[in-house]
């Protein structure tokens, strides 16, 4: 017997930003059944991100974005003319460069059948390419 | 049966820095029981976060706050003004940034019945915000 | 019963850069023969990282090692001179500041007996010191 659930979800992203995953992550947790368990979110890619963050304010979501975008300029930026991984666009290899800064995988106790989010905190994938993009993030509950 | 258990530490902050939960970890771990299991702790905010760091130079610390200050200024600055999140004070956008830049959740193996950190390695919570808060870390053991 | 593994994995880094770990991995989780299970990794240090990222082109590892050393320069740049934690060399304190910055730990969880890892993704330690060290990982998988 095992008490392993796992689902994959997959997300089209169009653009540079913060795609909030919560409810159905939630959604998944409620349907499993389980009362008290680890949750753990992973993104199959190296250009996009995971993150827990306010979900109050919007504006702290486009925030997060501008500051990256500051940050890790685009390789057209003459600041960034070091960079020698070009070829696919010039937001590829600083999208690379945000998915080391943030996190490719995130664990969350699930405590009285709910994820012990706190009472501002949502789930998002953080998208870092300007193309439209699938992706999929791997949710398992044990 | 599960094995599972679960706690909650609150845990007061005065002011941006870093402060050192290892001891209060071990404890858990130890009065768990557990001789081979992996431990994750979660920090239910937006505006702290939780970081693996020297315990041996306390000046390592003060470095890591000093550093991230200067990375990620005060909305104040005139280099942060085209932030807009920023009616909860100068220090709250740059909480929430540092937030996505350093983790919020930790994963944690025990063997032997202790955690396996390194002979440096300390467990911290990373306070981003000015005023005084009450900080919630849900630790799970499984 | 348990069915928990774990297994230590010691590596032979020789300066800053990333050092791909995916196989040593990969054979650990097959020879394991788990089949649904969560594999988490935690690397036993304060001046390096654990990271997945493109293991397509040799240019991206390249490039990260860039930004961050430019990201967070020698504590003999000026611009470094707030810094206290010195007397281990100037690598040293912007090797603990990279290491809070990238993960210590990455959990990926294992379906169908293989790890998810996305098409490009390959797992990697990120030495953050000049000279050469020893460095260990724990995987643990259950």
């Amino acid at each position: 017997m095992s008490n392993i659930q796992q689902r994959t979800f997959t997300l089209s992203t169009h653009g540079q930003g913060l795609y909030e995953i919560t409810d159905e992550i939630r959604s998944f947790v409620r349907s499993s059944g389980a009362v008290q368990a680890l949750l753990t979110l992973y993104v199959r890619h190296t250009s996009c991100s995971l993150l827990i963050q306010e979900n109050a304010d919007p504006e702290v979501q486009g925030d997060l974005k501008a500051y990256f975008a500051r940050l890790v300029p685009p390789t057209t930026d003459p600041q960034m003319s070091y960079l020698r991984h070009t070829y696919e666009g010039p937001d590829d290899m600083p999208a690379h460069i945000k998915a080391a800064m943030m996190p490719v995988s995130l664990s969350i106790p699930v405590s009285s059948a709910e994820m012990v989010l706190g009472t501002w905190q949502g789930i998002y994938l953080f998208e870092h390419r300007d193309a439209p993009h699938q992706r999929q993030i791997v949710a398992h509950l044990a």
